[in-house]
């Protein structure tokens, strides 16, 4: 049984003649390490690994980087914007987020809470901005005589505005980064304003 | 170290002099909990936590609500639509798939195994449904001369439309509950009814 | 205390008279059966599962499918396309991540890390595939005239392809395949090509 100053792993084959169960071996070690190093820094975490044939216990120093629990960090970003129709770059928002959740490895949802709102994932560039502008009002325009106005609403093109860029994107993130292209940018996209709405990240990794 | 009656928990600093492993600390105090509480209500799990500089062992009451066992729950459902384009409001589908599989935090993935059909998240109001079918039938029509129909298929228009709308949503779980804004609903988009079709619901979370 | 050959489980309800502490029995049937059953196969793993009035602890021998541990996968697939738009069916190199992350059960994002670019799920279909990109360019045209262009750039409605079909997909997994219908196929779309461009496929679950 090697137990190195820092970090004590065992493995066990199945197929060995006669071998101990793991489990037994797996509390023996971390009893041993514990004991022999009572004032060694922390130890991290425990991990039971279990391949076809094999089974490993380690027992890791604070530095290494795995974590066992599954974590979720919910935020919510309020936005009422002064025009009608405007185009907010939460880029910045989701990386906090991020951050405050600590989570190295997973996903992150960002999706708009109303259904004349949408997310999407593109350029930050303001004539783009004003093309994708123009092109969604030539798609899907204002009209009165939508059949929706008849509830009393005028926002039957802010709907379709919505269900044509989608409201939800999910970012990716490795090593604890928005695991994103060079231009990529996380935008909200607000189709019926000028009153308090809400978007929803929520970050689930580890 | 304090010991209540119904929940234990300790954190060790890595900088303190001397300090003890935390492992074996946490192992001594789920001892220590469980010989001095012989009749209390059952203790509901233990979680490791380690962040930089320290780590924690809780025992918790059967009552606090949290797992540390990531779940994955399943479901599938089956529409076979009256009519060749139909549209279905599935929420309660969603939120019974949710509420069986337990689940506090998370996301579901609601998606149409099937390509001529959508899934959309937007407002249950009849006159809107409508808005919605003509003006997927004026941006993806319904046309003889797709190249598709060459293969002796009639549906080009079902594929364009499922591509407009999407065919899938991601839906946050926060508390137990879909996390949505006041209107939102999950929609089953058919473009191609009148035989069975499938949409899978998998809810991912703890 | 019933320990059966290969697998040892034991629940304790909470409202029986006089339960003793339910982490301390399972503590004890892992002594017992590793103590009991030296030469057997190895122990894949431990679960603490608790319900409202019951906890459980199972030990199992190799065979049985359960894993603890989340995982996370990542790929990145690289793309330069001989011509300008041009449609890829990536669904073998999703099959291939998710065979080499060893995942049974989650989702995989498949995101293009691109802004002129977009992945979507529908028919491998060559007249189909003929078809989208007609409908594209008809509803998000090249012009020269789109304030984009004024950086220099000339690409304004590979943007505006990449928001209609969307950048990004997630794919169920189940029992280890993706778990798609009869006919669903993941494409990579690429608008503005003749250059290297990334696409990510990160698997997570367990």
């Amino acid at each position: 049984m090697l137990i190195p100053a820092m970090v004590a792993s065992i493995t066990t084959h199945s197929n060995s003649e006669g071998a101990a169960p793991t489990i037994a071996q797996a509390f023996s070690v971390v009893l041993a390490v514990l004991t022999e190093n009572p004032n060694r820094p922390k130890y991290k975490l425990i991990i039971f690994k279990s391949g076809g044939s094999s089974s490993t216990i380690r027992i890791l120093p604070v530095g290494e980087s795995i974590l066992v629990l599954m974590r979720f960090y919910t935020e919510y970003l309020t936005f009422k914007t002064a025009k009608h129709r405007e185009y907010i770059n939460i880029t910045p928002q989701v990386e906090t987020a991020l951050h405050k959740s600590a989570i190295q490895e997973g996903m992150i949802l960002v999706s708009a809470m109303h259904i004349t709102a949408g997310v999407w994932v593109n350029d930050a560039e303001d004539g783009l901005i004003a093309d994708i502008d123009e092109w969604l009002e030539k798609l899907a325009p204002f009209r009165k005589d939508y059949r929706h106005h008849r509830t009393g609403e005028t926002n039957g093109d802010s709907h379709l505005k919505s269900l044509l860029v989608h409201h939800e994107v999910i970012v990716p993130v490795t090593a604890g980064k928005l695991d994103f292209g060079p231009w990529q940018q996380v935008y909200y996209a607000e189709f019926d304003g000028q009153r308090s709405k809400r978007v929803i990240i929520k970050v689930m990794g580890e």
